[in-house]
């Protein structure tokens, strides 16, 4: 087993790895960027290397500072988290050749699964359910339009690059489709440098299903329940839950045993999650592959009773999975509520600031996955969420219940922040009834307007 | 189910229950002395009412008070916590009378089992293990020597009312007796009122393993696993774990079996908790039966998944038990520290104060039971507890890592606290090892002096 791990993230994520170091005996050593030096990653974890200044190019996403610090303090595997270089391709790379041990997939994997197209094809070779659509990458928006016809409408847009609603437009009609090819893929550019474009079939009414799954490097890949995440907005991820309220035991076996299918044929190791889309007659798509750990880990670790990060750093060492498919028993209810440092009334504009009091509610089955304490001033520079709070309940109907008065004993003064947002969600007859899809949060909480303002920006 | 339920009690006991009821559908009425009027209990029940001024006597020990706000704010129920009315006989019948439910046993069983001598009676005859000593109550010390002599010493001298405690010695050897059964006896004359004493075996190096029960109002009745409650101080737990680090499945399923018959013997209700010392040779004895839930309940519903104090609402509003006992499977390992607001350093002294900063940490596995909050000012009228850590680890290593680890965040400026202390006590190679018993802390943590100080208070 490692003796040292460095965390190349922040936030509370970098505060969950520590922790899964400590717990382990493992020492920890944390980067930091000069806006995060007050940051409780930076105060937890038993050494702290400050690699650069507040923007990310300059600190977490710079592969050789990263690494300067684990050579430096003789860590022998570094933790990606989530984000900045946890699916960077030539990173997992670099550190194969310093001799550190990457906790995640092999560079090439990554590359592999990160080329959505690639990926496609990688699953569409093994069996794998995808979403009709293009399989060859498309640049000019008149050949993506005889693909659409071919497809029908309406048809989702995508940048190959894309991720976290970037690069995204769906096309209802003929008559939509080259304004929105135009500014998806212009986006692309823009953010990724990509102009590489697909299409696909819009699946209406769909649920975000995915799989978490571990593998081996012996080749033995177990598949942990499903996680419903389809409570987003612009693609970004609000609240997670498992199982899924829809869920029977005839599907999910077949899903999991897809996602370890899907995961064996791309030689997977490590953690990773499937993305499923789930249409309402229960037909599943293949979306993409996350070659990390995800934000909404921790549901999957309350309903299976595994602990995901102390299991990655376990495969990384080298260690086979002790445990047996028939083992993994999903108990109860979990939901988690990410808190966003951001204005839902002001189009959930980020705002962050100065945390004047905090107060996070304990009791049984409520965890608490923060970054934050009293007096912390929350740098602008990064992600807003800056908490999550799950819960454990015996069901659904105890779980919401749970996550209410949770919620609703949270105080995070000093900043603005979506838990009024979720509380409400919480109650909406909709969310209650277990009838969410992912245009849930569109449907009942935005109006047409900010949605057109939000498709111009 | 009940609609409204009063908490007769303050604390971290009474955020506990409250927010069961919360997450039941259940609304929650606070009582509140008037030294309480800002703490958390009464802020977060849905009503609260103040019974009176500070000293207990005049608020939370008063039942017509109690029972007035009951039956002003409808309060179909009255969950007691622990201490206070909650092994008070009277208080329980006081609430039958008025047509209120009182979550726990009947005052009868209450009765029966708080006298230790009768709860004694009542366990000898059911054949329970009991350990060596009188039957019949003792208030001359001549006749508590005759009786010591034949049962052998080293024997402890108990007060029939005692607890947490008070009026209990421990004579060595003839010549000590004396002295110790008029001090143990003048401390429960003045603690209780109660000249009523009794003799028995002291048990060399006993384990203090508790056995928690569930018993519905259909005779059904289910143990739940073991608890070591071995760390005290003066009798007092300190730190709790589930399972014992030295338990057999043969040992528990015996305990187990025996205390499900103690209840039984008992005609018990509700929650409940049988006290038993485990010698060296792996013999058990009855100590005495708790009728209420315990502070250290939480580790139990770690390791079984099911939560304690909504299972004790649940049997109050007469639902059976829904489970089977061949259901009660323990998983992982539970820790369980008591934050309390005293000082080691100064014989543990209570130190109340005002809270300037409080950090607690989150994270898989970590569970906070507290009252306090930025700013609070702890009265000085209640007990010294004020928090406690539980956490829930693979095993007892991954427990005691995971416990260290949490303590190390815990920040609780502006009292002083016995974290450290704690800290401490999860490096001792002694408790590492798991051979740990009630002489534990008397034996590492303790001078001679300090003992003798303390022995003469």
């Amino acid at each position: 087993m490692f003796q040292k791990i460095l965390i190349a993230n922040r936030g509370e994520i970098a505060v969950r790895i520590i922790r899964a170091c400590r717990e382990m005996g493992i020492l920890s050593v944390a980067v930091y960027s000069e806006a995060d030096r007050e940051s409780l990653h930076t105060q937890l974890a038993d050494e702290a290397v400050c690699i650069g200044k507040a923007p990310v190019a300059d600190s977490y996403l710079n592969m050789e500072r990263v690494l300067s610090a684990a050579i430096a303090t003789k860590a022998q595997a570094i933790h990606p988290g989530f984000g900045f270089l946890s699916e960077n391709e030539h990173f997992a790379n670099m550190c194969e050749s310093c001799g550190i041990a990457f906790i995640g997939p092999s560079g090439e994997i990554i590359g592999k699964m990160g080329n959505k197209s690639q990926a496609r094809l990688t699953m569409m070779e093994a069996g794998i359910p995808v979403i009709p659509g293009t399989k060859e990458p498309i640049y000019e928006w008149e050949q993506g339009l005889e693909i659409a016809k071919e497809i029908g409408f309406p048809v989702m847009i995508k940048a190959s690059s894309g991720g976290g609603g970037k690069g995204m437009r769906v096309a209802a009609d003929i008559s939509e489709f080259e304004n929105h090819f135009r500014l998806a893929q212009q986006e692309s550019i823009n953010a990724f440098g990509d102009n590489t474009m697909y299409i696909e079939k819009y699946i209406e009414e769909p649920r975000h299903i995915e799989i978490q799954i571990l593998a081996d490097k012996f080749g033995k890949v177990l598949w942990l329940g499903e996680r419903d995440c389809s409570i987003q907005r612009r693609h970004q991820k609000m609240l997670e839950e498992s199982p899924c309220a829809v869920m029977t035991e005839e599907l999910r076996q077949k899903m999991g045993e897809t996602a370890a299918l899907a995961a064996k044929a791309a030689c997977y190791e490590n953690a990773g999650t499937i993305e499923f889309l789930l249409d309402k007659h229960k037909n599943f798509y293949f979306m993409e592959m996350n070659t990390r750990i995800q934000v909404e880990h921790p549901v999957t670790e309350m309903v299976t009773g595994i602990d995901l990060v102390k299991e990655q750093i376990r495969i990384a060492a080298g260690e086979p999975l002790h445990m047996r498919q028939e083992e993994i028993v999903l108990k109860g209810h979990a939901i988690e509520c990410r808190i966003n440092a951001e204005d839902p009334e002001r189009n959930f504009m980020p705002c962050p600031g100065t945390v004047k009091d905090l107060h996070f509610p304990g009791g049984n089955g409520v965890r608490i996955e923060s970054a934050l304490y009293n007096g912390y001033a929350i740098p602008p520079f990064y992600d807003s969420m800056v908490a999550k709070v799950i819960v454990h309940g015996e069901d659904r109907e105890d779980a919401i219940r749970k996550m209410r008065s949770a919620l609703g004993e949270v105080v995070v003064d000093g900043i603005t922040t979506n838990l009024d947002f979720q509380y409400d969600m919480l109650n909406h007859p909709v969310f209650l009834s277990g009838n969410v899809n992912t245009n849930f949060i569109p449907e009942y909480y935005e109006s047409e307007e900010s949605r057109e303002i939000d498709a111009e920006v």
